[in-house]
């Protein structure tokens, strides 16, 4: 999908690898009202520093972004490497470095190798064209077995606006106010303020409620850059409806790259939904579909596609929360396999078995406590999962 | 070893497999002064909650324990099943019902075989001898691939005193307040509230502190029983000296029993100690050892011999305790990898490989922020693992 005013391009640059894409650049013609979110992780990479500083003004022009090197524990040279990357696309492109916005990802400790930018940088900026977007969603990859992106259209105050997303991740995944990397583009025409505002309320319901392995990433961020080419009257709260169409378009479009990482999560083979209803209040509901779904003995019983709900009620009693475990009712799917806490026997659990057999499951928990009901979307636990991680950097 | 006035047995009582010993029963002469702690998940298992009642007595004369089945989530039918086997044994041996403790490991959600205890109670009892200890040891294991146990011998006042422990558990490891099974037996003579405190103290140093895979159990618990056959002087607060040294060797053959259990992690490879130094507080040197023990990322480098401090550095910044990353110093042996948040390079990389080749790490942290140094006990995370639990019902 092309956005108007938007350009893209990615090149092979052997930051880590031959011969693959590596490093992308997104440019916008004009200054776009650009605003982001970042990982909550005390160990804050490079180019995460620099980003938040430069956000503070709410506008950039260009996103460079690599993978191969997270620039993360790189102390004052990392610092200036991520800043001369940028002064190098600021300087082909005729734009402050300010507006210059970088991303990194991969492995953590090693110096980016700021010469294979400088070789890189005439065929990156060269091959700018509209129709390059896809190109760098596929530049970010690391250990992502398909590339992650998500396009909308509406009409906002009669004219058309369109959005495109990717995103990048797979393990080292527990997002913090954000998850590895994911770029949204978008040509409608919205204030900061309100950027700001719908891109922490999507991320919350989305990025944020995924959990691959419970690590938290010193690298995370989403960047959303509207450049206003499309044209549609200023997005603000003079408009509520056309605000909510925004919202409730940006959001819907991060939960799907958001549950396009669960299903490449690292060695995954099934997605998750762990739902906790009934509960006193969304934050506990929150904190214990979260500890269910960041339970090694639930997750690799899903891979071995065995009810174990023991495992899941074991977990639940952990979390922190208070509740009665004698009123618990526990659901795969449609089959309800624990009713007030107590197991339904064998032939349920065989019903139930079938369920773990799909790709997609559903885990619905009902304390009978409360109104509050909350998802965390996890993917299940393989032997492959240890291998890739074994094996990373080698 | 033999324990003056303690007799023990084992059985295979076909409560889940066939042919292996699968009850056991500990026995004292007289009533014992016995102390207990009890898994803190708010899921507790039948035995648990019986024996927490019967404890407030400070006193018990009997263990009935059993693998292959928890007695978890199994409602009222599960406490009575509980009542009915401690009765058994209560009748058996012509002792109160209150005077017995019951202990299970094994499936959670499963109902009791009580049939299964009532057929084996004749050759159980019949069996009972002093230098069986090591047999009960045997039938608690589960997914444990070597029997643990530990003896110690010290002289208090002039008289000798013995102790022998065992424990069990490899997966759903991380005890809070006890570890899956634990029971030790000594003959040494102390009142209920020494006992106690000193279980307490050693319980919070050594079980509490290991991880195989971030899950608390529903049956964890640790019992000790005192007889006072040794016949020395009662110990309390007026001999402290003697008391230190009671003290002292419980919590060195607790924390020997533990890193037993870390060294049967389900698929574990490796025993790795996180030691963090340099803390502002003593709890922020655990919290961040443990967050960096349960990291799935580290965990897998670790199987991959794979000198990957990213991983260590980056789940420390998750960990919720500030810290400055620029002070960090991270060492693998005795190799420093990381001065000042900065990695040392592919060298000294090749060298902190060589230490992790070995069966037993040490991981050191200094924060250099404050004296508080605490460590944490773990193992690595295998594709063993995850074949294990995935596998584990079936």
């Amino acid at each position: 999908m092309i956005i108007k005013g938007f350009s893209a391009s990615a090149v092979p640059a052997g930051i880590k690898y031959s011969g693959r894409l590596d490093l992308g650049l997104i440019c916008s013609a004009t200054p776009a009202v650009t605003a982001g979110v970042f990982t909550k992780n005390l160990v804050k990479a490079a180019p995460v520093v620099l980003d938040m500083e430069r956000l503070r003004q709410g506008r950039a022009q260009a996103i460079l972004v690599n993978s191969g090197c997270a620039n993360a524990c790189t102390g004052e040279q990392g610092m200036e490497a991520a800043k001369s990357t940028s002064r190098l696309v600021a300087l082909a492109l005729g734009i402050p470095e300010e507006m210059v916005q970088v991303a990194s990802t991969g492995v953590i400790g090693v110096q980016l190798n700021v010469a294979a930018f400088e070789s890189a940088m005439d065929s990156l900026v060269g091959g700018l064209a509209p129709e390059n977007l896809g190109k760098v969603a596929e530049a970010i990859m690391t250990t992502d077995t398909f590339v992650k992106t998500a396009t909308r259209t509406i009409t906002l105050c009669g004219k058309e606006v369109n959005f495109m997303g990717m995103a990048k991740g797979s393990g080292m995944i527990m997002p913090n106010m954000a998850t590895m990397l994911a770029f949204i583009v978008t040509d409608a025409q919205i204030g900061f303020p309100e950027l700001n505002k719908c891109l922490k309320t999507s991320v919350a319901r989305t990025f944020n409620r995924i959990t691959v392995d419970g690590d938290t990433s010193t690298n995370d961020m989403v960047l959303v850059m509207a450049n206003g080419a499309a044209g549609n009257k200023w997005i603000d709260d003079e408009i509520p409806e056309a605000q909510q169409l925004f919202q409730d378009t940006l959001e819907d479009m991060l939960k799907d790259l958001a549950l396009q990482i669960v299903g490449d999560g690292e060695g995954a083979t099934k997605c998750i939904t762990i739902r906790v209803c009934g509960a006193k209040e969304a934050g506990e509901a929150e904190q214990m579909a979260r500890t269910v779904a960041n339970s090694n003995l639930v997750k690799t019983a899903f891979f071995g596609e065995d009810a174990n709900w023991g495992r899941i009620i074991a977990a639940m009693g952990r979390c922190g929360v208070r509740f009665h475990p004698e009123h618990v009712d526990i659901s795969f799917g449609d089959i309800t396999i624990v009713k007030n806490g107590i197991g339904q026997g064998a032939a349920v659990e065989e019903e139930a078995a079938k369920v773990l057999r799909e790709k997609n499951i559903t885990v619905k928990i009902d304390l009978k406590d409360g109104n509050a009901c909350e998802e965390i979307y996890t993917c299940d636990f393989s032997v492959d999962y240890v291998k890739i991680n074994a094996d990373y950097r080698t």
